[in-house]
């Protein structure tokens, strides 16, 4: 596995930390980073995280031509854009991928701006990160042992699918693919939906006139349950509206949950109470025990 | 601060916590643990967090004629019938005292077994904890820097509240007071909500054909957000239970704050989900930030 250019647009911890993983293999030639603000480009290029750099308000797509890969690793929101400057720019053998939490927005949104040449483009999602953003924030091994889905398109090509693979498995990460409403549905119940209902508990309590008792009385539960809540809602409010039929129905879904946990609450039903709660608790269990075990490493 | 002689009842993490905390800080005479299984006493002994030991079978409440104080640490769903054993059994200055979650189903069941004697029963609640329990895992500075909340009734004897706060405070805790329905309404929004709602959306997850395709995607958010759901299905049933209308109400709630945000994402409205994660966000983080500043130690 080797890229000869590699263009990251998004110098931030995944795109960043992507970067400097295929530096550490050195799997990679030349890196041009790609981003809005100058300050950031700056310290990717002290920490060479980049070799190259050009901010967006220059004509950046034309480092496309002649690129093995594109990486967008932008916030979501500014995809549409970024697909709609890379359309007509890219070389015969350029693949564009990215590292968006979504994948159906996404994928319609590199139908619109490239059209057939959507067939160069392998839509993926790296499940890693931290609360720390920004160039400044990368490190090599984030990828370490952490899964990377990819939901091709039928018409996406092969090559690119398998380079788009050994790119994240010489970071240190597990590849494995997904269609896209699955993968969506999948992370709108275990990722979108369980922040939606951070921020709904930590901003209702928030709201109320004497707060601040309530907030003096949480412990360590509270901690854990809501340690998602203090995530980024600029993020997190575009995860939701990219993926907002999906969250939809996951919502519907947990409040009817919800409901019939509340009707076992009010009829004072301890043993369907109980069942529930044992139903959960070993389920918590048996998961933390799995994911707990030792990992395979899988570095291609 | 010395206690002649103390009777626990529930020689579990609480109660073995506390009796080791006074032990250590000499505060204490002679320690006598009360318990449902002779293999967790013989574990107490052994590791003599208690000097005495009978089960709840023999005649264990003639130990508090001669007691300064007696602990009640065992699962709350035990207190009716405790507090009845120890009806006609308490010396004039004998204060009992408890270690429950909730308080005023605690009060109502001391005011039914004791009656006038209820002036000598102090409500408390150690916010302390580990997933840890029994004898076994009992450690003497379990209580350092944590919170005790006393919820004393308008009869409670002034000597009996500053008696049971000294001795919290000989553990290394914090002592503060709160009118029992408070108690509970506080701890119904930051403790017995977010567990109800953790069981709740892991049992919907397990409940499902292919849960296994979910959990296998779950990653570091969903780990922290369902840790509360690994609890014990029994203590929390108990707790849900005894603080009912509380926890009904916190529900309704949420219920409402959780329709809100869905209305938000189904109508696209960026900007309302943007104020609504931005306030969530703000108030996790500047939790965080006051809890984490050094603590005043108050060991009194």
């Amino acid at each position: 596995m080797h890229i000869r250019k590699l263009v990251v647009v998004g110098v931030g911890l995944i795109g960043g930390s992507c970067a400097l993983a295929l530096k550490r293999a050195g799997a990679v030639g030349e890196v041009v980073g790609v981003g809005r603000t100058r300050t950031n480009l700056d310290t990717a290029l002290e920490r060479r995280v980049v070799d190259r750099a050009r901010t967006l308000d220059e004509d950046w797509a034309v480092e496309a031509k002649d690129a093995d890969v594109v990486l967008l690793a932008a916030p979501v929101a500014q995809f549409p854009a970024l697909l709609a400057a890379l359309a007509g720019k890219l070389g015969p053998d350029t693949i564009v991928t990215d590292a968006g939490s979504t994948k159906q927005d996404v994928i319609a949104a590199a139908k619109d701006a490239l059209g057939t040449h959507v067939a160069q483009f392998v839509p993926g999602h790296p499940i890693a990160g931290t609360e720390h953003t920004g160039a400044a924030a990368a490190y090599p091994s984030l990828f370490e042992n952490r899964n990377v889905i990819l939901t091709p398109l039928p018409e996406t090509r092969t090559a690119g699918i398998e380079r788009i693979a050994a790119l994240w498995q010489t970071c240190g990460a597990r590849v494995t693919t997904l269609a896209p409403a699955r993968h969506d549905a999948i992370f709108a119940a275990v990722s979108h939906l369980p922040h939606v209902l951070a921020f709904a508990l930590v901003a209702e309590l928030a709201s109320r006139e004497d707060a601040a008792a309530y907030f003096d009385h949480a412990a360590s539960g509270f901690r854990d349950f809501t340690r998602i809540a203090a995530g980024s809602p600029e993020m997190w409010r575009d995860i939701a509206l990219a993926n907002r039929e999906a969250l939809l129905a996951e919502i519907d879904l947990y409040a009817d949950a919800l409901a019939a946990a509340r009707a076992m609450i009010a009829e004072g039903d301890a043993e369907a109470i109980d069942a529930l709660f044992t139903e959960a608790s070993t389920a918590r269990r048996a998961w933390e025990a799995r994911r707990t075990q030792p990992v395979v490493e899988d570095k291609g």
